[in-house]
């Protein structure tokens, strides 16, 4: 068990960082121990910001040493509660947020090396500066950092076409639990000598080692993009629209998202300027977009004839290409409001699930089925990222239900949403990791083999239990 | 330390697969217990040939219980000797080649289910029977299986485009060490539930477990394909129209392979039938090819652009693009015969390098001067996947040299290449994995952290050392 760390060692980790990286008093620390929408929070008794790789592996000895756990924090945008310590105070939070550095650029390598500190938007406009593309884009883009991204190997809605942020990143520099240094910062496409170390840092979420720095993938920019709404009748249609937009438009294809009707209405309602495409009301829209490097118009003519076969084989009830910018972000922020339409619904329960593609259409329909009968009156309420089988799938409450009943019951409904999840092979977070939010779940849902395979794996690389205690995991 | 297995374990493991699963005369074990060209030669107390899963997890069980060293092995077509069993005589040779059925097939998901032993080339056929790519691409194709693609991260040509064996693979199944099964075998492309731990035994050369089956990625086929050879003066020239290859053709660049002059004319003595595209003998020669979904007249037309502006340039020598498919054929046969083109053109000394793409020139100028220097005479012979960063640079030895000679100086040679490689931030083994060749080397130049955190993953996962014992990383 871990103490309260004692005054002494409290002086040593404020010298580690100097008067500019340590805060102290409960209002500074505040925003820190607090996640987005104040649903997690917590005690700290410090929160440490290093400015530099060896200031981070300075703290960790220090911590390892005194047996303090520590909570590692970068943007602090997440949704499962990652980056929050528990309330007992004992742990400290230790935040790259100063750790802002573009450490390199290499434009015929394609990569750019980047401290964990920076944002992604800063990522996408240093890549933008070289003529590249960053392809992550993320609704937190504009105070998310890379090291937050990378722990939490995050997603969003470029995943189809360039793969989620394990599948960006090439290198790693990784302080350890023991305050060592890995200095894994290398910018090859191929490497097999030996274990891909990166690999286990990636998506643990901060409980195996703070990362301190990363070599990005950059992509060409697109030159040409293509951008529609297709309203269609169900998630069934959705899935053969997919088959066909990959047949048709291959790797152009970039995005396929998917939306439930009740959400247009409550965006457009929620935020000023948003304007439906449609005239009718559908049961559910798409929005597909295709993007390419040259011969813009074959692009604009795959999009227009896979909507316009779409819309004979009755896959398609109604469709708009987007035939301006102003017409393109109109779509992109209509799909973009849906957090805020969610809240203009009402409150709801959260699900970040995926399933193989194939079994989106069971998913919805088992899902709705089961939460309706047991719960008449619940909205369903649903969204995502259907190219990849992710949908978040956020049933709004009955308007007659207290907060109180709300919260009482929402762990029956996690688990009824879950049970048909997990009977379909899928997962129960696709993009936003475990954190403290779904630990429990998971060991509910995860065979005991790959329990003892997370915790051989955690004990191995951090034996005294001090990275980010109870996230991903729990102790035995 | 190991003993040698007694006769009342050997007989489990006899009743563990039956008498089809076993071989014992060494008439019968020679091919497994030798490589490919008899690189590498091992003893083994038997061969062991399980038919499922439930038979690999026996034999393991039975082989941990009684502290028998295992050598899994697939195809046995690796370079790096990784399959092989040292001269002892104390392991089993474990082979997944009766494992051959194709579990599922999902188009709608895009995933493929099979075991470990289905050779890559009938991956391939079953994906082409459902309108499907599975892009891995290796001169191997025919004969190496699955489950070693997986288990050595294989590469080849595709990779710039598809990404290797790891960008491949959705889920698996692993026999743990301890004979244990774990079914990780889902069919997600966004799972963030946890420690990703296919990613451990990706790669890892079957030291943490033995893959057993795995979900692979399909494609859409490309219906257009643009293929053209390219005269270079250097490997400058090569990367400099990689960059504009990728800004004018994005994700349609699908190989970008380079080769060096000599190695052509070589080519064509040594292998019938094939035809050089150029009357003049060139220092350098680029594979170019594009390939898409649909339209195929902007791909050509975009390529002869490139090439037409890079002969503008003084980039390009000369070029031809292929009008035919026997034409293209004969260009990817002249890449495809680089290994028949070196053993024409002599004894060499492999190496299997990556640096970062923008690094390939100086590597290729610093390594051919080091060698010149120490060892006038040495002909440079290098071939390989240039857009992945990725040479195969195989100097061949002068004339004069006796095979005793040629053995006697490859550390050295090794050490001397290996060298540029490090202080270029490469790596000493892109894709053909550390085996039993390339252990010390990569010892000389890992980290000592680096080590550590490799020794710490197998002592985690296979605390006695029995999972392909020497390989990848040496005992301590």
């Amino acid at each position: 068990m871990t103490a309260h760390p004692d005054a002494a060692v409290l002086d040593r980790l404020r010298q580690a960082v100097g008067p500019a990286g340590v805060l102290e008093s409960p209002a500074d620390t505040e925003p820190f121990r607090t996640s987005v929408g104040a649903t997690f929070r917590g005690a700290a008794a410090l929160v440490l910001r290093p400015a530099s790789t060896q200031e981070v592996a300075e703290v960790v000895r220090l911590c390892a040493e005194a047996r303090i756990p520590i909570v590692p924090q970068a943007g602090n945008t997440g949704l499962a509660g990652g980056a929050q310590p528990d309330g007992s105070g004992a742990a400290v939070i230790l935040s790259v947020d100063r750790m802002r550095k573009v450490r390199a650029v290499d434009v015929a390598n394609d990569t750019l090396t980047v401290e964990a500190g920076v944002t992604l938007a800063e990522v996408q406009a240093e890549a933008e500066r070289v003529n590249r593309l960053f392809p992550l884009t993320l609704a937190s883009e504009g105070s998310c950092r890379i090291g937050g991204n990378l722990a939490t190997n995050a997603g969003g809605t470029q995943v189809l076409r360039y793969g989620n942020m394990r599948a960006l990143a090439l290198g790693l520099e990784v302080v350890l639990p023991d305050g060592r240094i890995w200095d894994g910062l290398r910018g090859l496409r191929k490497d097999n000598a030996g274990y891909d170390l990166k690999q286990l840092f990636i998506g643990s979420e901060g409980t195996l080692g703070i990362i301190t720095a990363a070599v990005l993938r950059l992509f060409p920019r697109p030159r040409a993009i293509a951008t529609a709404f297709a309203a269609i009748p169900d998630p069934a249609a959705a899935i053969a629209l997919l088959g066909q937009a990959k047949a048709r438009l291959g790797d152009s294809l970039s995005a396929f998202e998917l939306m439930r009707a009740p959400s247009l209405t409550h965006a457009i309602a929620a935020v000023p300027g948003l304007v439906s495409p449609f005239v009718e009301a559908y049961p559910w829209v798409l929005l597909i977009e295709a993007s390419a490097q040259e011969g813009g118009e074959s692009l604009a003519a795959g999009l227009e004839t896979l909507l316009g076969e779409g819309l004979e084989d009755g896959l398609i009830l109604d469709a708009v290409i987007a035939a301006s910018g102003a017409q393109r972000r109109n779509l992109w922020a209509l799909r973009e409001a849906q957090a805020e339409a969610q809240a203009h619904a009402g409150k709801g329960v959260k699900h970040d699930i995926s399933v193989p593609v194939s079994a989106i259409p069971a998913f919805v329909e088992r899902a709705d089925a089961a939460l309706a009968t047991r719960f008449p009156g619940i909205l369903p309420f649903t969204f995502g990222h259907v190219g990849d089988g992710n949908l978040h799938y956020n049933p709004v409450m009955p308007a007659d239900w207290t907060e109180e009943q709300r919260r009482a019951r929402a762990g029956e409904i996690n688990r009824i949403v879950h049970d048909v999840v997990a009977d379909l092979g899928g997962s129960i977070s696709a993009e936003h990791g475990l954190g403290q939010l779904r630990v429990a779940e998971a060991e509910h849902y995860k065979s005991a083999v790959e329990l003892d395979l997370m915790r051989a794996v955690k004990a191995a690389l951090d034996p005294h239990g001090l990275m980010n205690p109870g996230k991903v995991l729990r102790a035995r």
